[in-house]
């Protein structure tokens, strides 16, 4: 089931479970499930949005081995986590916006995205399905010359307003192992990868996660990026106005946005 | 005027004005302002709250000389900001929780805590008054082997639940540059300093933020911490169960809390 956050004709905005060629709309939150109740509207009318507004996103570091190969950083022995501003998320279509505090090594980050649905505290690896509402793509936009050279700690790089597009859509349904990520910049394939690739595989971050702090419903989980990232490139390949970033997950969809 | 969040004697949580010994109580958030019909409770049938549920909490660290050096840090060029989960907020008397995956090394940072009251976008020194509702204390409670030895990030070691402390209420009274800040532990002076101590000084610290995300109404900038901190003492004190921290500020009041 693909869930989502949508506005309608009227500007407002709901909850919706997407089908072929229209949607089942209603109030209240995604992880109340739907209701017996619902409106319905066709796909062609409505806008997507991100499809939560997090309580918090927290964000594994390094979590694939390509990736920390290519940034010249040892592998975790634990997820390394940090933090994005929860103002930072934005939708699908949405503008990456330089910031006029740090334009200049803005970059992409292709990555899987967990959605909590239920209240999670030290749950186990084998629990962890059942506090999971679904999955979605993400792209970690950072600005590198803040994550890497100005300050010590990550949070500003990766928390300027837009630097968290999120969508389209929710799939319920667990991706497997051979799901594929990628990351296209301007339709060239600049990242690719397996789930299978995950050092800290899906359930057993969700469980490590629950033991630092409660998951609340709507918290997303960034789950790492694989190489090809910008900043690694020869010559480094940054994000500029024109440019257009699109993850895509088989089985979820494709998160599309523009850089202004 | 002081504002806080309360919770009445039926359970209901209402933001208020606190007076002698009385509250005024009113539905909606603190920062849309006291409406002209307000209810009336006395003092001591209302449990103080955190005040605010902040989207965002963003720190500075390293914002006192004293506590740079203490820590073996250069002092930052410019603020040094990280964010701590908005899951970790907890209020006056709710008592701090070692957490079973870090229980050994939790260390206390007594520090003033700035209540945005008005979404704030790029604003300079002299503006950031008017974005601010007002001031109150807070603990940057810290687990300093995931901050300091475990992870390169420190917003695991920040983020557990209960490991920030706010209160007791709001003053939007702004303090003075003499107005003395202080930590103590069990009834003992650990930390203490004034504002003038401050590298980063309010408002410059408030412009700063909002130039590298929106700062939404709620939004709660820790400032920093004096040195005094369990870590930097010969032998290490860290916290354990039975101790008690207060956070008291010279106009503000006292926020204290017991360990558990």
């Amino acid at each position: 089931m693909k869930l989502a956050r949508v506005m309608d004709e009227n500007g407002r905005i709901r909850s919706a479970v997407l089908q072929k060629e229209s949607a089942l709309l209603w109030d209240g939150a995604l992880w109340d499930g739907v209701p017996e109740e619902c409106g319905r509207a066709p796909l062609s009318s409505l806008r997507l949005l991100a499809p939560v507004l997090p309580p918090n996103i927290v964000c594994a570091g390094l979590n694939y081995k390509s990736h920390a190969q290519e940034s010249g950083m040892a592998l975790p022995p634990r997820p390394l986590l940090f933090l994005k501003a929860t103002t930072s998320l934005c939708g699908p279509e949405d503008g990456i916006v330089l910031p006029p505090a740090a334009p200049d090594e803005v970059d992409y980050e292709a990555e899987l995205a967990v959605v909590i649905g239920r209240r999670a505290c030290a749950v186990s690896p084998e629990d962890a399905p059942r506090y999971v509402l679904g999955f979605t793509c993400a792209n970690d936009v950072s600005a590198r010359d803040c994550q890497l050279r100005l300050d010590s700690q990550w949070a500003r790089g990766k928390s300027f307003d837009t630097f968290c597009p999120l969508g389209p859509c929710i799939e319920t349904q667990p991706p497997a192992l051979s799901c594929e990520i990628t990351g296209r910049l301007n339709g060239e394939c600049v990242q690719s990868a397996r789930l299978s690739d995950l050092i800290f595989p899906l359930w057993e971050l969700v469980s490590y996660c629950s033991h630092q702090m409660t998951l609340l419903p709507g918290t997303v989980i960034l789950t790492g990026t694989p190489s090809g990232v910008g900043f690694a490139r020869t010559p480094p390949r940054y994000l500029r106005p024109g440019d257009r970033f699109e993850v895509s997950i088989s089985g979820i969809g494709t998160l599309s946005n523009p850089v202004r």
